[in-house]
């Protein structure tokens, strides 16, 4: 880790969270609700997904932390995700979002503009082309999966953190985070992520994890990159492709010790 | 197995589902459908995971078993359980009821009194607070996760059986099934088993798998939580973190012989 | 491949695939979707599951093939299904349809026919109880899985593509599609694949992929097929159970060259 000494190391954050096992609510899409409740149990969280107005509220009060994904959106999981990221407000918990999607439809920007009008959101987590709609910048997409870096993630992160009032994480190749002053990037990670269906959301779930125990999101948020990219990393050397690949992810998830993310994490911080 | 020599044998349940390939209809939470489903079919039976009300009574009556789970709680799920509940009930099949998450909100409170008001319930299977929250009980939980086993689970078992007049399962290290009568405690299992999100949704599925070909509901849940516990030892002994253990128990789910089972089923019976 | 030798081969449309990165619209099960998802990635495809009515025909719109399934039917996701469906007339991109558990309910059988009527459907693919089931013939089944071959899936094939004015494919031991005049068999596969959990459902999305870069979907529809056959012999050799197998069987798509799926694959063409 370079540039800033004086921030917590990612190692010193997994510690706590595995001490503190914070309850991550989760109200996220239907594709990877099992591999992101593993991922947080995985990391030594606690996991509630649920996804119902009825007790949205309720659970978020309870919870350490909230994750928001737009991944397969519908009105009731969006009036649940208002209910619970004011719930979190008014507890003072973090609220990460993944603007899964973000420009494939209307409907998806709607549901952004309408959560992130309600609820006063902690880190926002997406790949280049979700991450540059929301601040209305224009980048090549397919369906989720953004084609090519055509803009600059460090760039993008800054300026979107800067509109967005959030810290904001790009991931890609190279991850930058930002809280629209300070920036971090992190090497960490390896292709085949890309080839898991919600590795982005994984990662997203972690945020908010390690935005459970650090009150500093940006340093949370970089941490939590470092983390699952790391991982990734480890998870690649015995992988005989994507599905063997996210199971040695997740494992290596569980397996890594606080020192070795120490030791192995590549994150560089820059500050204005 | 002690103290209850005249009741079939887990292996000879095991034998039994294999022969006739059980229908199981699963009423389940979003996180946790396919590794139920995959579970039930690693077993030997055949899933049918139908969640809408318009069909769950037809499903229902075509099925050797119903499973219920509020893991995701929802209006019209929570209407899917009764109509199928029903239908399981005139048709005098078994009917599982997995509480996941009890405590956590009214909404999953009521659903438990509205199902089980409407619905003659055969098993309950849950975690200690899951049970103590049904039967009125206190206990401490983070989330959907019991966190310590601050009372007795045979004792629980026993007190709910009778309350809620149904057999009753709490798992935990030990794992503790009674009929408010005669109570089973099983010492199989593994700690790897807590890692996996809806490990506790799997043995529920497999509860109403073995209750569908033995009906002395006792005999058959404990011999589930065993056939869980037998796999998931053999799991652990291979795997390298939470995901390839996952992998690997439901392979074991599908490798076992009844007559392993039956070596290896550390069952203990008691009576009152 | 025998039969046949002026239709393009397998490998070849898989090498397209790979360059081409087709967008696979998938509204499907909620048992599935992720390793449907996974799927089409492993093969070289991108998906994106949206489930909405509100954003399924501009997400229709945007996507290179639609894959509808009823493996969960609910009245949101079949409002979706037309939508996405007509759009995707409209665009002229290929429209595979999974009618899993056909004649379970009226609700999955109406679901069909509201779907049908609104929607040409360029194949359709199911096993030989769905398919029968279709095109009003009569078989034995037990919830989802077909239970003995009944019939000839070669005339079952020929008669619903007749009938239903689409390919149709029905998959089991010899996999069979037609269009009602020309009919392929293909023998690939292995029976590990009828233990996991919507193996027939990532079938039918390997298929919309193919489609979606083959116009004559039965060419497209016979290599879906072999591809998904010959990647799970390979998965087999070294699972050790249903589990182990899908992992190993995502990989092998992901692994598998366009020559080695021309070598392996047991297509034979016959012509009216």
């Amino acid at each position: 880790m370079l540039g800033m000494s004086t921030v917590r190391s990612p190692g010193s954050i997994l510690e706590d969270v595995r001490r503190k096992r914070p309850l991550v609510h989760q109200i996220t899409n239907f594709v990877v609700m099992n591999l992101t409740a593993n991922a947080v149990i995985a990391a030594g969280g606690l996991p509630v997904m649920a996804i119902a107005p009825e007790e949205a509220q309720v659970i978020a009060r309870a919870a350490d932390a909230l994750v928001l994904n737009m991944g397969t959106p519908q009105r009731y999981t969006q009036d649940a995700m208002v209910l619970a990221g004011e719930a979190a407000n008014q507890k003072g918990i973090p609220v990460v979002f993944d603007p899964v999607g973000a420009g494939l439809s209307p409907f998806r920007d709607n549901l952004f503009t309408l959560v992130s009008g309600a609820v006063r959101l902690t880190v926002i987590r997406g790949n280049l082309a979700e991450v540059s709609c929301l601040a209305g910048l224009r980048t090549r997409m397919r369906g989720v999966t953004a084609i090519g870096d055509a803009g600059s993630g460090a760039g993008i992160a800054r300026v979107a953190a800067a509109q967005l009032a959030a810290t904001v994480a790009v991931t890609g190749k190279v991850d930058h985070a930002s809280d629209g002053v300070r920036l971090a990037s992190c090497e960490n990670g390896h292709e085949m992520m890309a080839l898991v269906s919600g590795s982005g959301c994984v990662v997203s779930a972690l945020v908010g994890l390690f935005c459970a125990v650090e009150p500093d999101s940006l340093v949370a948020a970089a941490s939590a990159l470092a983390y699952a990219g790391v991982a990734g990393e480890r998870a690649a050397r015995v992988a005989a492709g994507p599905a063997s690949f996210q199971v040695n992810w997740l494992d290596e998830l569980w397996r890594m010790k606080p020192s070795e993310l120490d030791k192995f994490a590549r994150i560089r911080w820059e500050t204005e």
